[in-house]
């Protein structure tokens, strides 16, 4: 784990506290409560796996109850595949905390993120729940960042600001994510928070958009988790009057500051990806439409052989070639398709790039950032993904993970 | 390389040789021809991947043209990506082979496997041709089917024979393929070829429904090839009347012999994955169609997640589980879904299975070959998918394939 110093700020309105619960491991914190001042607004998208975890279940139904005060996350148990009895442990949970912290249940929206079909270990992680209270603390964030962890090597938290009628706004936002990264309307788990007061549909508005440029346009893998949770939560500590006009100029700066984080914190999963050596950015260009861009610049960023490829810093340009003549695009033009790594075409009108040469691409490929850019010839619609390489590291870290 | 004893039959009306042209490897075979007796009848099936190589492009042009008397196939190169210079050296190749045996270049079929996006050596090549030609063989199937493998470990061959009116018929054929295989409606190569007379009609028919039920039923690595092509040959020189009935007993006895071989090879070439170490079928049952089983059983047998897991020996069910959830079955009740791993039920009722042990899942996980059976509740269709597990070595062999 690295141990480098978080740069971040405090949300008014928000406070943390961690503790080691024994959940999976040992000698570390593995559960998190994030405590919301009353009057906060909650915004969230979860997973479209169909085979969503127990906490996920409860947390969209308890959201739909009732305004939020706390978040409970645990990691090294990801309480998924557990059937009603996971239900039942989730459910227990949230009773337990409302019992400590003096509220409903359906005020808290619990989340987990770990292993999946091990029974939750409800009594170990209610009997921490105490002393856990007793620690909240609005400089939490870094710890709260560690404890949310699995196979993450490094903490994912970030800040930023904006201004709302001459006062300074903050959002601060922690994510957790290496492996099992497809996200699919939602990501892995995020955790952010402002301390503007928001409306609840400018909230939602804003969260959506924000993870679909952001947390939907990753992938490490391919595989879209059971529990994927991102959670955008608005204190109103900082007395502005609540954004409610999706248009105004504090909406688009709420906006632009939860994407430019959301991004941030994206990014670091990437970069955190499972084995991962390589940051890569699949452009698609000249598509007809979105899906067509993001299919064609998925295909790629799944290919086992590209993903090789770039991790042996091999320009080996033919793979991505296959990848895109495989992605399923209905009469497409070979002739009118270009590919550049890097500012350096490989493929001209279907065919290599007469003026390349191996070792113009050897050299991108050997940077630690790629970007690998197609262009259909076909419209004017492009679509971005970030992806890793595939490596050793990937393969032993996933066959190791349980054992 | 296994040198192991390669049984087989030879087909009368096709001779075989193999020749060291210096393609790309040095001191083995890496050019074969295949010459057909006159009368021949032949059926083919290619890649669907829009970036098909020049190759593909041109024999299933010449097929269009005429019964083909040469199929001449090179490994090493794949002559994809190549754009115009690629299908002129193609044609290269036909029109030298056609001067030295003597018949027009439609008469040629051309096949490559090797590495994409490099130019077809045509002169080492053609100087081949003559030499080549010299070594017309009956008996050089096990030769021939070395020659054209490229990450292969071990060649892959096999023969059947069924009867017609009294008479036995032989079918053998080659294969080869180790990586970028998801072959889709055509595979990696193939090469079959029976002794019977066949009208052309049946002989298409035969191989589609083979291919679908074997080359078009594995994968590898998600990844489809350029250069997919599977041949089908009717010598005639067993002197049978030729087969013109597709419901007639000789049809379905050569389907089911062709088939059959189908299954061996496509069976070998998943046994045969690059850094494979297990074979694993993964078999949807009670799905509304054959679109929806497909569907799940490619997106577990593609998942990155369950082929580590696989290659660990860990019974991680729930990467399963949650590949399942993620196939995009719409209303998939996860209530109704059953998985078991091996004779070993893990889910039940979407949750884990009450009577599961860790031991009971890791004692099947160890065995050589696995079978995943996924049961969706929703109708009465089944498909079957082969695949293999990702371990270190695909990692390796595909970081390390060109350099």
């Amino acid at each position: 784990m690295a141990n480098t110093e978080l740069a971040f700020l405090p949300v008014a309105g928000i406070r943390l506290a961690t503790i080691g619960a024994g959940i999976r491991y040992q000698g570390r914190d593995d559960l998190l409560a994030l405590e919301l001042a009353p009057g906060s607004t909650t915004a969230a998208v979860f997973t479209r796996n169909a085979f969503c975890a127990a906490p996920v279940t409860l947390a969209r139904h308890h959201l739909s109850q009732t305004a939020p005060r706390y978040l409970l996350i645990n990691s090294g148990n990801a309480n998924a595949g557990t059937g009603a009895h996971g239900l039942d442990a989730a459910r227990a949970c949230c009773a337990a905390l409302a019992t400590v912290a003096d509220c409903r249940p359906e005020e808290i929206l619990p989340f987990s993120t770990g292993v999946i079909g091990e029974p939750l270990p409800v009594e170990r992680l209610t009997a921490a729940l105490p002393a856990l209270l007793e620690r909240l603390d609005a400089d939490a964030w870094p710890v709260a960042a560690r404890a949310i962890m699995t196979t993450d090597t490094v903490p994912k938290l970030g800040s930023r600001t904006f201004e709302i009628g001459g006062q300074t706004a903050t959002v601060t936002g922690i994510a957790k994510g290496a492996g099992m990264i497809c996200p699919n309307m939602a990501t892995m788990l995020a955790f952010i928070a402002t301390d503007a007061a928001v409306a609840p549909e400018v909230l939602r508005a804003c969260l959506t958009a924000a993870a679909d440029r952001s947390f939907n346009a990753i992938t490490i893998d391919g595989d879209t988790s059971t529990n994927d949770a991102c959670v955008l939560v608005a204190s109103g500590a900082l007395g502005n009057a609540p954004i409610v006009d999706l248009t105004s100029a504090e909406s688009v700066a709420l906006h632009a500051a939860v994407e430019s984080l959301c991004v941030e914190l994206a990014t670091a999963i990437v970069r955190d990806g499972e084995g991962a050596t390589k940051l890569v950015t699949v452009r698609v260009e000249q598509a007809r439409d979105r899906d067509e861009a993001r299919r064609v610049a998925y295909t790629i960023a799944h290919s086992p052989l590209v993903k090789t490829a770039l991790f042996a810093s091999d320009p080996n340009w033919g793979r991505i070639l296959a990848a895109v003549g495989r992605a399923g695009v209905e009469e497409l033009v070979i002739e009118d398709v270009n590919i550049w790594l890097g500012a350096v075409q490989i493929v001209t009108a279907g065919g290599r790039a007469a003026d390349y040469t191996e070792a113009a691409g050897a050299a991108v490929m050997a940077e630690a950032e790629i970007v690998i850019r197609v262009a259909l010839g076909r419209g004017a619609v492009a679509a971005e993904v970030l992806t890793c390489d595939f490596s050793y590291d990937y393969v032993r870290i996933n066959a190791e993970y349980r054992s």
